[in-house]
């Protein structure tokens, strides 16, 4: 099932005005892509769009085609402004459906709590031969549909939406990162940086500034897919910190 | 400068691997969005690419052509993964120039702090043709060029860029937005959130379910430009839901 040489990606669409309204601080992005590095799957690209089916429908079909997997978070719940189900069946030229097991599971979770209604009777719609992706949180399951996975927009849900899929997706080799951090200005050590990724061809290093109690300070992130590469570049790095007289942690400041 | 009957529309680039790696957590989609509903602006959609030239070229292309406003985040720095400046100017097709009025800010910042080496003289680097934004807090000025604004990664040196450019846009009539909040399971009122929202065309109407100390929950959100159809359609809603017998509060939970 799995081809370590290739790199697998995916991508992130997150629908809903309230990200886009800034009322809601979106969770899903760092929670999927710190999901998808354990799966050995890098998330090339995010994309937050509006509760327009249009806008999600151009989105669902470029992100489609040009990764492995498409996840999409928000929009799959039982109110009016919830598009997300037509506008992917609308992207695959698909009718909707509604999912018999996923009825059942619905019927069965709202038994004790007021009866299958037509809103709830919405989180069973699905685009025509989809599966679904068990929830234990809300009953309402998630959607998978060819490479595209349709997950809930509330964090916690999908999280359970995540740990249900764990383990299940091809993926490539997880990139290994070390972190080095210190109270140092990034601007001190630009030139160090870059050329000591240009001398580990494997490895990336990323540099990421923070203001912290008033200083500033820098996190340097080394990325690789490959150990003993990432140990190498990693020592380089310290060894010519320590070389400037830059004091640092491991780990991370 | 304001024409209030149409509606003016922003995009936004977040540029940066450690979003996409899930290390770091984006708190400027919140930041801008926010901003943005002040000055009369929408935010229409979001990306957030990867450290990469032809991801961000084509991201810049597509969206500074359908929004009057385009943001970018991220990639302006010292250091060698810092390559936004590069890349919007060659979706521009324009060069690169060292901008005087930026280096001269740059050598009078770093004057007291070890003096203007390569990695800091990168930030005085523009696609040619480009004004500053100002930047009080670490010298290195944002980049502003035809209808593309390139500020800071780091949200505190975003949030001084932003308060530079307050008031100078053009915007329209900015929306306007009430929340009724309850312990209220969505699906328990789609169907009338449905309809309240059909009745009254000016408005819109987001429902934003949560889980909090166990129990669910969910805040409406009512939006419109026009305070008065806003105000007509909040107390429908609140009818509505007493009718139901369904405890709220106003301004949400």
């Amino acid at each position: 099932m799995q081809d370590q040489d290739r790199i697998y990606t995916a991508a992130l669409i997150v629908i809903g005005d309230e990200i886009l309204s800034g009322r809601t601080h979106d969770k899903n992005i760092a929670q999927i892509a710190s999901w998808l590095q354990v799966q050995g799957i890098r998330l090339a690209e995010v994309r937050v769009v509006a509760d327009i089916r249009d806008a999600i429908v151009e989105a669902v079909n470029i992100l489609r085609a040009r990764n492995d997997y498409l996840f999409t978070t928000g929009g799959i719940g039982p109110t009016h402004d919830d598009i997300t189900v037509d506008a992917v069946a609308h992207a695959l030229g698909v009718e909707v459906v509604i999912h018999p097991e996923a009825r059942a599971i619905l019927e069965s979770y709202y038994a004790t709590r007021g009866g299958l209604n037509a809103g709830r009777l919405r989180m069973a719609r699905v685009p025509q031969g989809a599966d679904l992706i068990p929830n234990q949180m809300s009953g309402a399951p998630g959607i998978q549909i060819g490479n595209i996975f349709l997950m809930a927009g509330v964090p916690h849900i999908t999280a359970q939406m995540l740990a249900a899929l764990t383990g299940t997706l091809a993926g490539g080799l997880p990139l290994l990162t070390n972190t080095i951090g210190g109270w140092i200005a990034e601007s001190e050590v630009a030139t160090m940086l870059g050329e000591i990724e240009k001398a580990h061809p494997d490895c990336q290093i990323g540099s990421y500034p923070f203001f912290r109690e008033g200083r500033v300070g820098a996190n340097f992130v080394i990325r690789s897919t490959k150990a003993d590469h990432l140990s190498q570049c990693t020592e380089a790095l310290c060894a010519a910190l320590e070389q400037h007289g830059l004091a640092f942690e491991r780990g991370g400041i």
